[in-house]
Order: C-alpha cells, then structure tokens, then sequence
C-alpha cells in the first residue's frame, strides 16, 4: 500500500470500504483480525486500529467485544422501514409550541447546520429566472406589482394553477381557487371553513406539527390515524374511526392528509385508496383537507394524481402552495373548493385582505412560460439524489437497528432508533456540537415518537454528512 | 359677454360664479332672476337658463320653486359635520359581507370609477426607488429575499419600525415587534391574543368594516361606541359601557380603535383621551387594539402620539401597516406587544407561518436611506389638497342639508346625506352610471347609517369630479 494523498490508514479504510461495497464481506460477516491485516499488508497495528475506527465511525462496520469487526448490516436500500405505530385514539392537544420555537432559534445560531425545517435546497432555486421577471414587471406592470390584490389572487395565477391540475388528471375551475399566504393558510382556511370551532379533525400519524399548528388555531381537536412509511394514511383506520365516533359527540367533521409525498413519511396513498378516501367521506359526511404541498415533488417524473380528481361532490379541499418548490418566501399558496369558496374568501379577506401582489405576478408569469416543468425535473432529480446520499449515511453513521424511510418524492427523512434513544435527549446532545433536527415527539399531539427523528435532506454535501456522522455519534453513545 | 373659447352659456355661469365666491351673492340669497339677467346682459333666456343649469349642477345654487334661484349655504369649510350618532349598544354581528363583495366587483369593471375602498393613490407610490431597491436585493441577497423569514419578521425591520416609533415618542423595543401580512392580520393577531372567543369587544361606530370582520372571524361579539367626527371615540362613552357591563356576561374585554385619523371619520383622540383611554383600560382589566394604520399621514407634519405612548402596563396591543402609505400589494404590518408577542408570534406561525420576505427587506432599506420621510411629506400634502378638493365637491354637488367629515388626515370622507336619501338605494343608482361609493350600513353591524357614505378622497381630478357630481346628481334625484 502506497500513501498517495492521504493517510496511509485512510487507504486502508479505502481498502476494505471497497471489499463490503463489493460484497467481498457481506452484512454480518466478520472482518480479517487487526493482527492478520497488520501481517498480510505490513503495516503497524495502529494502522489498521484507525482505518477500523474510520469504517466505524463512517457505520460501515462495528465492534463486537472479545469477538472482532462485522460488517453492519443496514445498507440503505436493504434497512428497515419505521415501524407503523398504533397512535392513542383520544383527540388530543398539540402543545410544543416552545420546543418548536427553540428548535428555530437554535438553528440560526451562527455555524450551526440545521436540518431541522423542511426548507428546500436554495442551490436549486431558479433565482435568475425569478429576478428576470421580477424586474421587467416591477418596470411594466408597478401599480399592479403594488396595489391591493382581489382577495382570491391574481385570475392569470389561478388559471395555471387550474391548468397544471388540469393536466395531473383533476378538473377544476380558476374560480374555485382562492390564493392564500402559502400551503399553512390554505390548510387553516381550510380547516375553518368546513369545520365548527370544537370538532374533531382526523390527521395522520405520525403529523407535520403545522398540521397540528392549523387545527390548534381553528379551535378544533385532531385524532391521530395509523399512517405507513410508504402507502400513507390506512384508510380502513380512518373508517373504523369515522365509523366508531359518528354520532357521537366525537365525530369526525373532516381529515386532513397528505396524498402524495407527506411530511414527514414521504409516503402516497394509491389511486385506489385516494378514491377510497372520497367515496369514504362522501357517505359520512366528512370533508377532505388534501395536502398537496410536495405534489411536484415525486422523484417518478409522472405528476401523481390528487384526491380532489376522485371528488365529484366537492368533498375534497385541495391545498398546496409554491413554498417547497419555487420560493419559500413567496408566501404563495392556494385551496381550491367550488361549495366553500365564498367562505373561504370571506375569510381570507378579514384575516388579512389578500396575498403579496408581486409573488403572484412573478409565478403566473414564471408558470406561463413553460420555465416551471423544466426546474421541476431538474429539482426532483435533485431532491431523490440527495435524499439517498443522506439515507445512505443515517445507515453508515447511526446506531445498528435504526430505520429510516425510503420516500417517493420530497426531501424529509423519518428515522426510527432503538428504543432506548430519547431524541429529544440527543438533540440535547447535537445542539452542542452544532447540529439541529426536529425530535420525534413534535409530530404528536400524544406522547409518541420519542426515539423517532425528521431530518431535512434537501442538501447532501460534506457539511450535511458531517451533521450526519454527528448526530449518529450522539445516539450511538446514547444507544451504548 | 364675448365667446372667448367656451360656449356662452359657460361664460355667463363662470360671470355668476365669480360673483358668489366674490361673496356679492352670499348663501341664501336670491340670484338675479332669469329675465333679469337676459336684459341686462342681452342674452337669450335660453341661454341663462343653461348656465343656472350648470352653476345648480355644480353645487353653486339651487332652484326653487316659483321663487328663482337662490346661492346654496354650505361653502366646504362651512359645511357642517356629521352628526354624532347614539348606537345601540347591545353587541352585534356584521353580515354584509355579500354587499362588500358585490362592491368590490362593481368596482373592477371596465369603465366604472370606484371611490368605494380607500385605496391609496398610486400616483404618490415612490416606485423608481422601491425598484431599485428591490432590484438590488435581488442581486445581492436572493437567498435571503425568497427564503423562508423568521415567523416575528426581518429583524432591520423591525428595528426601523421601533425606531421611528420612539421618535413619535413611543418606547417599544424590536423584538416585541411581529411582521403581519397587513394590518388587518395585525388586528386579528391582536384580537386572537387577548380575547377569548365569544367575548364582547368594543369599537368604533361608525366603524371600519375591516374591523367588524376582524371581530368576527376571532369569534368575538363587537359593541359600538359612539364616535366623533374630528375628536375619535368619546372616552366617558366607553367608560360607561364597560363599568355596566363589567361582571355580566356582556363584560368587555378588548376595545379597538383608531387613534389617529380613523377611518370612516379622520378624526383623531387627543393626547389627553389617549392617556384616559390607556388608565381606564388598565383599571377595567380591558385590552386596548389600537389602530394606527393611518397614523404617518396627518395633514398637519409633526407625527401625532399613539395611545401606546402612554401605556406602563402593556395593556395597549398597537397595530399598523404600510399599506396606507407606500404599497398595499407589498402586505407588510405589524403588531406590538411586549406580553402577547410569544402568543402572537406562535399564531402567526400557525397561520401562515410568516409575512412575505422581499417586501420586509425592500421596506426596510427604504425605511433605512431616509427615503420614507420625504415621501411622506410629499404624500400628506396631496392627500390634504385632494381631500380639500373632493370636499368642496361634495358640498357643491350633494344635496343640502349634506354633512361631510373635515379629516385631520388619511384620505377618506364620510358623508351623511338627508335623512330620505338611502345610500344604498343610492348605490344602485350611481353604480348604473358607472360610479361605485361604500353605502354607510358597511359601518355598522346594526341597522344605521342608512343616509351615510364613504368616499375615497385619495385622488382629485375631472374624473372623479365627474364621478363626484353623479353621486350628487342621484341624491338630489332622490332627495327631491
């Protein structure tokens, strides 16, 4: 073994990465002894010592005491999946509220690495493009740009809106849409315009905190229904629960889920069970909240179809926004329902008039000229890139039994670790050391997820890896 | 009389005009009569008969029957103001808003002058320097201007806003500041954090309907307070409604109000009322919502206090924006309250997670570079000499007996009609030939205000002249 540009126990590591890569010691399989590498390639046992600690460190080995080096046995496409957790059935209050506020003012404490907030990677914004158009309206069209919009949004806007569903397989009309401040505004819109102040909402679990945020504001009480890793909210769950509680002062007024790509599974109900879904409200009386926020997102390059295209008696209110994918700051989303348009744009104009004028223009413009499809498939790719390279590494770098989800589109993770890892514990541990990510417990309004963890892999590069080597550090000292 | 350019009859109106704002005719005397002036001046009756046609359109004298031409009492500055009304007092809810509607969408057809919203004029809006500005930031922070913004808002922002308030002699610091798409999300931030749904809150009357939609939306029941014209909410007023109610189920537990130049009336609570208001706010346990959205555009230069100024206890949550004064599109306010800021601060997050980020950084670099000073005394003075002009209008073409506001600021005027003119009814008619107006029931969740209206007084030019005379032409068709 030659040095050639890097320590002499860096290649040795380099070796022997190699040999497992190629299956030359496969997961379990125990590794040559210090002692007999040290003879075979002659070099010092120290050597060999720190090309094992290296491998171990990079979670592609580990140590069993009086016994040797084996190869773990979690490469990313063979890991587990989260298990399917069975939430408590009582609605119930989210309240963490603080937490969360904590976890935001951590983040931006200067060099720490945060993976903590779904925030897309800003290195795939189409920012040139953007500011090409943003100028030319601003230098054509300002007292549109800066004059009050109608409350439900910009007409030109709302038509490509209507006119991408369009082309997903879902019929709508540019009237129905009513544009919002991004996809939580349209969820709380929403939320208050088909349900009373005290009824009971049925959300997924484990829950997007927002989600929980939303139903929180509009004064009603969320149920948790069992959700997969990868086929999204159980549907016959979600009946037994709307079955169970109707009638009763527990019934279910509306359920609000992710169709496609939710946060923080990643997950997608099938066509089938989207229109399970409808036909299943529809005879109970139960609205659909449709979040579609990562719709675009699907690392498959067919747009998936949406609930709302199942929906023939406007049961279904489909939210979703340009927040994940053009510009979070736009603040430009929207919620499309025939039946409580009016309401909806009652409301949205007391709560606060209308939505930013400029960002609507930019987007139908930027949506009109066919530049948006394009950026999509440059983004997807990107995304499903990055998000194996950080699923890749969580099965490196975190303790032996860690799950973790394998998503179909957006850029969250969802890792499962050994029982004995209280994550809010180890975000005790990482904050210190520089890292940030949301701690399981924030996706329950119940005591659950404790050992559970989201992070955001929008990113993938050296930084992000060393985050991820740290926070696997933190719960291996944790897991022992 | 020679033609010189105008048509004769234009000539001897313009002759008879002169001689009434000479005072040679003053209010209330009889004109010459029609075959006076034909012989004396050797023109035709016809022609004489055109020009008091003319002079009585414009407002300069009115017809009466089997008795001549008499000149018309009521000069602007002479006009009087409008009466003080007693509301009643039991709480209300305001459900007009499918007349709002049918306004709004009058207003934006083609053709049609609308004096309905007060709409800034966009002719004041410093546009180059917002562009630039933002073309800049968009160069050299785009990261920064599409990205996500903390939920509270762009801290420079809200340091200018702290800033330029201790300079009108209010003490905030920056961080009790949150940014809020607007200030009527402000109002309802504010309101959401002190009251408790279904409790009684009190407000102006006549009152912004923005206001009384606010109130609903937090589920909360409005009482009106009388108000006047040019000195706000009588303070023993409210004094009395919250000692009776104090105990009952009926118990006040939030008063909002503008401080500085209300809308619909202009008026302003003097320093001594705004310290009354605060004291017996904070002796009742009453939270006080003030609106100060208005506050930058007094027609006199020194920056006027806000009731906030004199609050020791926190009992003031003070709302504003900067929709009134450079862009309504750009959707930036702000609320400030050092208690209620964590749990406003958390409802803005659940509501729709933050304001929109360009605007906040474009605001706050103008705000910055000293550039918003200048603007301001340049817009005060327009809008001072259009609301002069539109005033005097209204007392020249309105039927008499009309009362109309004298603002000490802001851009709208209010208007209260003889007791037979329903405005509403009035709508109808002027909306026929192309001129919309606010009817004065938008103000009130009660049955009142039915004689009154709203005018935007924001522009001042022939078409709103024309739009001016048509409004008076159908009241005076009504009026009889």
């Amino acid at each position: 073994m030659h040095a050639v540009g890097s320590r002499l126990y860096e290649q040795v590591a380099g070796r022997v990465r190699d040999q497992i890569l190629r299956r030359t010691y496969r997961p379990g399989d125990r590794l040559p002894s210090v002692r007999e590498l040290s003879r075979a390639y002659k070099i010092s046992i120290t050597t060999v010592l720190d090309a094992y600690r290296l491998l171990e460190d990079q979670g592609y080995i580990h140590p069993r005491p009086q016994s040797g080096h084996y190869v773990r046995a979690r490469p990313a496409a063979q890991a587990a999946e989260p298990e399917r957790t069975k939430p408590r059935m009582e609605p119930a209050e989210f309240r963490r509220e603080v937490l969360l506020e904590q976890i935001s003012q951590d983040g931006r404490a200067p060099g720490v690495t945060s993976l903590a907030f779904a925030i897309p990677n800003p290195a795939l914004r189409p920012i040139g493009k953007l500011n090409r158009i943003t100028t030319q309206i601003l230098r054509d069209n300002p007292h549109e740009a800066y004059g009050y919009m109608d409350s439900s949004g910009f007409a030109p806007l709302k038509e490509q809106i209507a006119q991408r569903l369009f082309q997903a397989g879902c019929a709508v009309s540019p009237n129905d849409v009513v544009i919002t401040n991004g996809c939580q505004e349209a969820l709380v819109l929403a939320l208050q315009a088909c349900c009373k102040p005290g009824s009971v909402v049925a959300v997924e679990s484990p829950c997007y905190h927002g989600v929980l945020l939303a139903t929180r504001l509009a004064g009603l009480r969320a149920i948790e229904i069992e959700t997969r890793s990868r086929e999204g909210m159980c549907i016959h769950k979600l009946e037994e629960s709307i079955v169970e509680a109707y009638g009763t002062s527990r019934q279910i007024q509306a359920v609000m889920l992710s169709t496609n790509f939710g946060n923080p599974l990643g997950g997608q109900l099938s066509d089938v069970d989207k229109q399970r879904l409808v036909t299943l409200c529809q005879r109970y009386g139960v609205a659909v909240v449709e979040d579609d926020i990562y719709g675009d997102l699907g690392f498959d390059d067919a747009r998936p179809s949406v609930a709302k295209a199942y929906d023939d008696s406007d049961t279904v209110l489909l939210c979703s926004s340009f927040s994940k994918t053009l510009a979070s700051g736009m603040r430009i989303g929207w919620v499309i329902n025939a039946k409580h348009r009016p309401s909806i744009e009652r409301a949205k104009y007391a709560m606060n008039i209308c939505a930013s004028s400029l960002p609507q223009l930019v987007i139908a413009e930027f949506l009109g000229n066919g530049g948006y499809d394009y950026y999509l498939r440059r983004a997807r790719k990107a995304h499903e890139s990055n998000v194996r390279g950080m699923s890749d590494a969580v099965c490196r770098y975190f303790p032996e039994g860690t799950k973790i989800t394998r998503p179909l589109g957006g850029f969250v993770l969802w890792a499962e670790l050994p029982q004995q890892v209280n994550t809010l514990a180890l975000y005790g541990k990482t904050v210190e050391k520089g890292v940030t990510f949301t701690p399981g417990m924030l996706f329950s309004a119940h005591d659950q997820y404790r050992n559970f963890l989201r992070i955001n892999a929008s990113r993938w590069d050296s930084e992000i890896e060393r985050a991820i080597a740290t926070i696997g550090q933190c719960a291996r000292s944790i897991a022992g």
